[in-house]
């Protein structure tokens, strides 16, 4: 299931039928349904936003209708973020509001306030096997990285739960990374084996790659919370000086974009490249021989630019706890009326619905 | 945790526990709420009876709170049982009304019915381990008996489905027999979990083991529906002498209670004694020398004359659907509320009550 077929130029069939898809939304957009969301384990960053978080706002701006899971059930083992789980879950919500989700048209939701959605587990774990299960590539990886000394058995379903998250809407688009594709096809063999079982009740979601560049973290390797080399969207633009004065980059005085062999001081010119909107070419050509202090410089002055208004627009939600609360309310309205309408289809097609 | 610990006299823990528990319901029935249930998978037969329905009946007649799960998201693997899920839920509340259980007094209702029950699996999914579902020696062995060729998902994770069964009513009393102790460990130790975890807001249940005699069905092995060797509760005089008739017994002509050499024998003693209300040693006595085939005259004349009230019940019941209907509408609506409450208290437990 994991198997995506490559043609000569190194393009993927999931990248071709995301080119389509990609066509369909600009002609189309009202015909497509968006589940996209994440984990609330603390503020996102930048590697976020250009992977993501750009691409989720671009749709909604498009007209694609998008639901914004915060997968609060998916934490649960990070004790530090389970003990603290509504300021997890806050800060989320602030970075959401801060990007451009607007939640007067997007839903905006924990999955933990959705009973209809978490029931939709029961029926969808009768559908996969147990060896399945232990195939997927994406939970091996997980448990390969996982601090636990055990895999709970939520770690093991979660593919199960996040297709509940995606049917419960009826997404038909889905917006992921290559890495999450395995996870996608459990989603989509779950829709297919219950339509397939009791009747059409689903669509098959497809996946739509994002063709985001990926940028690495402060020490060279890939950009992440835990790792602790992220640039939070949230961060001043003092901690962003900071972090990035400790950036790693090479010796070599001329910059230029070279990601094969100058990976770190490529991704930095990337970073600066998509805060200013140019190439990063143009940025590298503009810095000239002026060396690593140089670039630092650039970099921190773009993406201090870039990230002004963001966090900007983050103070002021931060000031309205109110606002920001009212939002998860209704959003968590909004996908409770959904996934109710969702169960009880599901309850009828089961012949369960007495 | 399947270790039960027996002394010399084949005493275990567990029983010695239940004798004191039936000691502490007699005093005090409303310190306890039990949870028992049953898969829809067909009509009731004679092992259920006086195996645990007719317990059930005693302890809710004594006072005992009693909610009566009727597992039917268990039994989707079975496809003729899924494809005609509402009939084998309307006969398995027709054989409960028939024996007395009584709807104003005990909650009958389908888990199905009752999301926010369902939604517990999430949290409880966090609390135990993959190699700890792989263990349990119940679910091991329902995988060696499924004719499945693979095991799904919701086979794997049932003991901790069933603890979500057992806990969103915060039952303090489980009915088991010795075989389902294990199962019940799993939820002793969710509850144990989360409550170390999150603030004390479960029960850690205990088992009410019966002391019910083992029933052999008609071909000398153990009574049960998918072996065609049970009799039906729901089965007329004419199927019940038939079904005794092809019974297996010996060729002693000297009938006489002798469990360990002559079992089948022994088993159709007990079962006309069950329904006399008499010894099988003093029914023995009075068929002395007369051979099987007086044997099984008085077992189907015990049998038939034992179960035509709940015949007669039934069969009134079964007039009336739309009371059955009724019945297990309001049952599902105290479970609803019961779970409501209960997975608020878990939501605020969990810092998740956004």
């Amino acid at each position: 299931m994991n198997t995506t077929p490559v043609d000569e130029l190194g393009t993927s069939a999931a990248q071709v039928r995301s080119a389509e898809l990609e066509q369909q939304i600009l002609k189309e957009p009202g015909k497509f349904r968006i589940l996209t969301g994440d984990r609330p384990t603390g503020r996102l960053h930048l590697g976020h936003y250009f992977g993501s978080l750009h691409n989720r706002v671009r749709l909604q701006d498009l007209g694609v209708e998008t639901l914004v899971v915060i997968a609060d059930y998916q934490v649960l083992t990070d004790r530090d973020v389970a003990d603290n789980l509504t300021g997890y879950v806050e800060e989320l919500v602030l970075d959401y509001l801060a990007i451009g989700v607007d939640p007067a048209r997007s839903t905006i939701f924990t999955h933990s306030a959705v009973p209809a959605l978490n029931q939709l587990m029961l029926p969808f774990l009768s559908l996969v096997s147990v060896a399945e299960l232990n195939r997927n590539p994406t939970v091996k990886d997980e448990i390969t990285h996982s601090r636990q000394s055990a895999v709970s058995g939520l770690m093991f379903t979660y593919p199960v739960h996040q297709a509940a998250d995606i049917l419960f809407c009826k997404a038909n688009l889905v917006p992921v990374g290559q890495d999450q594709l395995p996870h996608l096809e459990v989603t989509r063999t779950i829709a297919r084996r219950f339509n397939d079982r009791y009747g059409s009740v689903f669509p098959q979601p497809e996946a739509l790659l994002s063709n985001a560049p990926l940028l690495l973290g402060t020490d060279g390797t890939k950009m992440s919370k835990s790792r602790r080399n992220a640039i939070p969207l949230a961060a001043d633009a003092d901690e962003t000086a900071r972090l990035l004065k400790g950036a790693k980059t090479d010796s070599e005085r001329h910059i230029a974009y070279d990601p094969a062999t100058r990976p770190e001081v490529s991704s930095l010119l990337l970073l600066a490249a998509l805060c200013q909107q140019r190439t990063p070419q143009e940025v590298a050509e503009g810095i000239g021989s002026a060396g690593a202090a140089a670039l630092k410089k650039v970099v921190t002055e773009s993406v201090n630019e870039f990230l002004a208004p963001i966090r900007a627009r983050r103070a002021e939600y931060a000031q309205d706890l109110g606002f920001l609360r009212e939002t998860l309310r209704e959003g968590n309205e909004r996908a409770r009326a959904v996934a109710d309408v969702t169960l009880a289809e599901v309850r009828t097609a089961m012949h369960s619905d007495y």
